[in-house]
């Protein structure tokens, strides 16, 4: 697919995000905001009269039933979406992009990739054999406190990272919501919808993304101590770990989505051997850096 | 030992906090503060010089060159010590305490008790045997804060205690300043000194028993990661452990000395079935307490 | 002008704006932000070509090089845009509104609506005799929390409003910016092209409006000190009002373009009879209550 | 009066303080904090059994039914009180201190001297006559923070003093707890027992302290908006002043006893042409330095 996109904006695409969803609205807004894109096509629910009141709603050009249907539609189209956005719960990742990308079509798509490691090799094949982007959505990389505490990490301005304390702490699931029909509850705690990680993959992923995409250090292994404390609940709703990263650092992750209180406290620590900094997701334009010992107290 | 008190101050006696000497001078503060007692006598210093001149300095009645010396000697006079203070490096808190309890005066300990289990085998029988209180320092649960987060806590305000992030981070060891002399480094940093623990039994102990004392949950098991990070240190200078409550609670515990930036940063944050509690020692007057959700906004 | 927009997003248009302008992409991004609406045409610029460049960065329909022929045309047209968006410098506010108005099109302004009294009565007659609106911005009441603490006042929470407390303070002017030809500096430090009033004008009135809109109390009566720091500036660049409030409640209004370390803090505290509320812009999503005094100490 | 302290501590004496005193407990710590004092004698009520029972509490050598009694006693004895501190209420500064100066004892007063300008040049008078010292009490400029930003300030690293923002808000007299019988309340709102100035005089003098104390530059002129929001109370509980400053700078000083939730909040904030200061007395071990503009962010 070359098509010339000098001259106007790129046309996404969206499977999922309809009515009652939470994070499609949240796309809409992203994928729009720097006005260089715009949604024009949708398979927005797998009922179809939702589909349409979604896409309606959104004032899309073209609305569709079915994934499939839609990738090959708009493949054939000389206006066809330029990409489209996976936006569904985590067990229909997988199919979308394969969809998507056999037609042609480049993909972002919400974590996780896949469900499983034979999967996620298959769709990487998959990828380097076309010409096509896929990209995996960590939104929490944007912010412009990220962006310069990774610059500040790079510049050499921590001196070796020593040790990150990371943390993904929130409380709507501490009671039993899936039980109470809160639907982002019901697929978020189902194995087959959500995968077999609960909290840890739904945001623990979030924080050893941002310490990697800051530090540029991996994880080199992991001890964790994964809880369910919500009686009946099959995934894990608060993890901690102890981190080893592959430069002799040391770290601490732990997420929790029963910690009351707690509405989407996403913080990071980093300490180097010169200097350290702290963000607060909840606070995100103050990037604290403690670059130099506090002052001495100078008597006058 | 059993005199009136019931018309005068306490009478204390402290061995150690000579001129140099960090804790001294706080403990000095700490006895006085509430009116109720006063320092009279001391062994400040094992060097007869820096004795003398720290007694003067206190306005001190009796000064001793030798810590027995002083336990014999105010165990005999009538107007003798009620207790005596121990806040010397940590491997001479057993033998000062044995040898006034062995003469029949009260002891107030700086933490840790002994050096080795069976040291404090041994101490626990000394005081048994008597009618005298033997008290270990625990300076943070003094705070009004703290005691507010315990009783609510006992109250069952927080419901069951789930998780709890506790933390004790400071920056003052992250160069090698043991080997420039700072006299506070050299024996912490000394296994003959300090014992067998650096960071977590410097710090990482107020840590443990700030958890305890307000939660009153035991920690029942943990699995600790201990880092030297400055190079040619014999001891810790960074830990991060995981930790099982005996009530089946989870829990993370980290400290550090040589993490940039921070002076002080006792923190901790319990997390029950109902609310939450925040406490942080640089900020001591605020207990933050999340006792519901959080307001769900209603537009106007 | 009645079309019918059920089943379509508003068109909207922009005079001024273009490249180079601080506030123009901000409108860009917030007028599409909830997808109702899109920018079609414009006149983005006095300089054809910078008019042009900005249009087509924007990917715009149609491009104008002068406001009064984009009114005339935009009127004519079946598929014409639905209101137009005011961001020029403050001494054109008027002359394009009335433009606008005059073609029967909708106008959302920048403060402040004109620069005189005369002025601003002319065009409100203009607006009665039109079926038109007329909407000035004031883009920090759409915070979630300002709205929450609107409502919060409303009900009653706060009981009688006794005193506020309302700042809005920043640093960019401390240096004169103005004579190193910083675009934005320069026509706000210019009395033909800002007004009469400087940072009372471009931030004051912001502090003002925040003040009304959440308390729906009206400032009754002010006494205000206006100072110019910055040596050579034309108008104030620092104020300080005691404020009179009609339900008999004080208050103190402070603006500032020229204190060290401010970015853009616009902070607002509200005391009544019976709580407070207190909100910063800097760190919008927390909205502070106090609603009755604070826990007494319970020993424990 | 010239003895010999060299080798022992000084020996205070207190007048008021007795039981149910707010701030008699205060100065009782505060004298003896740095173990260079003690507290040996008292007249600590008007009441006899009152005054000998808090003396008794506080183990005092000597206590006595009135003060004058008292100041010819200490004056008269060779173990005699170096000094006496005045914690009486406000009307009872002026004969206490005068009696002591009188019989040749130093005076360490509560603020304010005295309650007019006659009483206060008849004191100056008495003190130039004799070779004591005469201190008012301003306990806020003991903070290690604030003497750092004194510093700082007279360092020049905050330039020339623009503006200062200075306050001090309370809410424990946001009810009429004069007429519950609150102690503290029934004398501070009498103006025969406090003076003429309610909140002004009880608060807001600490926050122009504070300014002065830091900046070293003195109030040049003001105008003030004193308001009594409590129904009945016969002093100003709330006020707010435009401050000029004799170098040229401006300020607001705002002060209020009935702001719901604020316990004891004297904050600072000074803006100078090169940086600036803030310091919340309720995290008094934070000053806050903004000693040049946030770094810009830089895409990485």
């Amino acid at each position: 697919m070359s098509r010339d996109v000098s001259n106007r904006k790129l046309r996404a695409g969206i499977v999922g995000g309809g009515r009652g969803s939470f994070i499609g609205a949240v796309h809409h807004v992203a994928v729009e905001l720097d006005g260089q894109a715009e949604v024009v096509a949708g398979a927005m629910s797998t009922d179809p009269q939702t589909a349409a009141a979604s896409a309606k709603a959104w004032y899309l050009d073209r609305s569709y039933d079915d994934y499939k249907e839609m990738a090959k539609a708009e493949a054939g189209r000389p206006d066809g979406i330029d990409f489209v956005m996976i936006t569904t719960p985590n067990h229909m990742h997988f199919p979308v992009a394969k969809a998507f990308l056999e037609q042609g079509i480049h993909v972002v798509s919400e974590k996780p990739m896949t469900f499983s490691l034979e999967e996620a090799q298959e769709l990487v094949k998959t990828v380097e054999n076309s010409n096509l982007v896929y990209a995996l959505m960590h939104n929490y990389t944007g912010y412009p406190a990220v962006r310069q505490a990774r610059y500040m990490v790079r510049q050499g301005e921590l001196g070796d990272i020593r040790k990150v304390l990371v943390e993904y702490i929130q409380d709507w699931l501490m009671a039993p919501e899936e039980k109470a029909g809160n639907k982002q509850a019901v697929w978020r705690t189902d194995p087959t919808k959500s995968g077999i990680a609960g909290c840890v993959g739904d945001i623990g992923t979030h924080a050893e993304n941002l310490l990697e995409f800051i530090t540029g250090v991996k994880i080199a292994s992991l001890s964790a101590d994964l809880t369910t404390f919500v009686e009946g609940r099959m995934l894990d709703d608060d993890a901690n770990m102890l981190l080893h990263l592959e430069n002799g650092g040391k770290g601490v992750l732990t997420c929790s989505q029963v910690a009351a209180g707690e509405e989407n406290a996403l913080n990071i620590r980093i300490y180097g051997s010169k200097a350290a900094l702290e963000w607060h997701q909840m606070e995100p334009n103050t990037l604290k850096a403690f670059l130099r010992r506090s002052p001495t107290f100078t008597n006058w």
